[in-house]
């Protein structure tokens, strides 16, 4: 019951205790702590490889996707379907043309850092047992889509599921023939106005007309504004922003934002808070199309942060047919990176052990395109992987709760230390 | 090969077959569709038992925490300290009262549709082996929340557990004590500035200010305004919506702001994507703060939308201490609901069979005093239980992708057709 000393010491704000942090220390001028991300802006604008097309890269075998509006895809849906009905009346019956999804054709192209499908297509013929629900399937899903288009409205693929649900049976099913019609028709699944669910939010140098009403980002307070997924509707995106900061999580997302990190470092923070979704993914895209500013990502040091990383970068399998708008080539890897656990001295105790999945995981990203291309990357997480060790984003709130957005980010910027 | 009836059939418009919808078409007129609205509206204004205080119900053994403001609640803090500090001096150690969370200590109050807190304590102190980590650790919190006070800025659950990682060892331990000192100070979480991610979103006839920034959320687009954690930094709120429009799922909102529902029938649009966030709940108990017109919830017809709709109602048992700001009473079940699948004619195909566990979980939800205490909720959900059989808010689609905002939803507004 007597006097502890460790209790005096709980208490005493001395216990707070100062451990060492990164040598050397940003500076107060934002115009030089960015000189580096204007450089590499500057180089970026410059270089023509830059989004290169697959005609250029002497690739004739692949096939792309493109956004296309209400109108033109309408259109190519009624001469897909004429095209049905005269093969029928010449007593011929009617089959699609459906461009294959199948891994077999799947193409990385390294120079675009992402996958494209490949030219194999299958014929779908209405008159055989194997095809004939499929070619319904594809049959209705084709009118369905003609009519939202009508209407110029939006739909999620549930809604579409379940206008026919005795013929669909399987949401898997309606879902696949809708990645196989905006192939049939060369156009993007969300030009098809058949959308995700939105998950994302943005804050910061940006405005944008979402739907006609006019968005500025750096006026939405600290919660930032809801990444629509009716991402067609997004006009006029415009803003002074030098660089996109893509963030993993919405804790960080939070950090940023009511320090109004923006204000002093102009900058673009999104995040879709975790795994990326469609309308997140889109968004980063214009983005970077209208904009043409650096991106950087501050993710997690574990595999999962350098997945998502990978999914901005190339894209999905799935979707593959669509990366041309899906993917933003180009990201840089500014941290939570498996080095910065030294050079920051971020404690034992705030780091975690990789488990045995996590180990699992990273081994495969080792066999993955977008790492093998990148050695830098590559040294990072080999460098995990022989660690063992992950941290978290929040793990740098050892040092403080605001050494992110005041010592961090601004030393990473300044000292152009990204990969 | 040949000509294919079947063909022709799905290929003709007329294959989008008119099925039986409700009988009554709704009125054209927003007017007449919101009487009933109005009716509500001015029933709940006037009834004096809303939100009732736990002193005027002579519920004397009940505690609850209220918003305080950051001087407010460092001051306790500082309070409670100096009273540590001096029982140290005095050569008696020290302890802290911590009010008990335990379910034995928690009180569902019927009138107040609600659980809280009973008056049970329990001493904390410093020189028991069985509580010394515990004590440290709340010395700790209590140390660290200060801080973010005299900041005037907010963190996450995550952010504070990795400030002293070596202390906390897991984050449920940093958790658990924040809750405890929430109910020590006597304030909510959010008052210690420690927030949970955000999730919600919201979109229609209200403004406020977040941060200072005016928002209009009609000028949202059709992504809506995310609805910010640091709900404390939300002032001004005003609109001139008749009824908040509580939606369990994204696809929901979408259309509903796609199509501009608000302009027709003045409302606000809230939806946390599945199960409700805190600051969700704190952001819609805001709003019937302030504007006190009615709540109306459109959920799936399953047991866990009515489970989201409790949680609005009646909160959770982690959180009960701070079920005052947490929860909202007198939410009406506006739809999906049970015997919706007869009235409005669900296609038997659009109706999912409830599987063993969906059974299990609406079973145990009879127990529940939210159901208990509302035998028009009780029916439904026995009616449910009885068929075996849920829908999705998305069922509705089968009838038209703008069936829910041009029929379903007026229909059920001009009938009054809520419980």
């Amino acid at each position: 019951m007597g006097v502890n000393s460790g209790t005096v010491a709980v208490l005493s704000k001395a216990s707070v205790s100062k451990r060492k942090g990164p040598l050397a220390v940003a500076s107060k001028d934002a115009a030089v702590v960015l000189q580096e991300v204007n450089k590499l802006a500057k180089a970026q604008q410059q270089s023509v490889k830059h989004r290169a097309t697959l005609e250029e890269l002497g690739i004739s075998d692949a096939r792309e996707v493109a956004v296309m509006d209400d109108a033109d895809v309408a259109q190519t849906i009624e001469r897909i379907v004429i095209q049905a009905a005269q093969s029928i009346l010449a007593g011929t019956g009617f089959s699609y043309d459906v461009p294959s999804r199948a891994s077999s054709n799947q193409l990385y192209v390294p120079q675009l850092e992402r996958i494209v499908l490949k030219s194999a297509v299958s014929n779908r013929p209405f008159s055989s047992t194997a095809t004939v629900r499929k070619t319904a399937i594809t049959t209705r899903v084709l009118s369905l889509v003609h009519e939202v288009l009508n209407k110029r409205i939006h739909i999620t693929k549930r809604d579409l599921f379940y206008t026919d649900v005795k013929l669909f049976e399987k949401q898997n099913d309606s879902d696949a023939v809708l990645d196989d019609v905006a192939c049939m028709i060369g156009c993007t699944r969300t030009s098809l106005n058949v959308v995700a669910s939105e998950k994302g939010v943005v804050i910061g140098r940006v405005t944008f007309r979402d739907d006609g009403d006019f968005i500025d980002c750096t006026k939405m307070g600290v919660g930032g504004k809801a990444i629509p997924s009716l991402i067609d509707r997004i006009t006029d995106l415009q803003g002074d922003a030098q660089f996109v900061l893509l963030v993993e999580k919405d804790a960080a997302f939070m950090r940023l934002s009511e320090d109004r990190f923006y204000n002093q470092y102009p900058c673009i923070i999104i995040t879709a808070r975790g795994q990326p979704d469609v309308s997140t993914r889109l968004f980063l895209n214009m983005v970077k199309t209208r904009l043409n500013i650096p991106i950087l990502g501050l993710v997690d040091s574990d595999p999962y942060g350098l997945k998502i990383l990978s999914v901005y970068l190339s894209g999905s399998k799935n979707m593959s047919y669509d990366s041309a708008s899906l993917t933003t080539s180009d990201i840089k890897w500014l941290g939570v990176r498996p080095s910065d656990l030294e050079t920051y001295n971020i404690p034992k105790e705030c780091r975690l052990d990789m488990t045995e999945s996590d180990i699992k995981y990273g081994q495969d990203l080792l066999k993955e395109d977008f790492i093998k291309n990148n050695p830098a990357w590559m040294a990072e997480l080999e460098l995990m992987l022989k660690t063992k060790e992950k941290a978290e984003i929040q793990a740098l709130s050892n040092f403080g709760f605001q050494y992110l957005t005041q010592t961090y980010l601004p030393l990473k910027l300044q000292q152009g230390d990204w990969i």
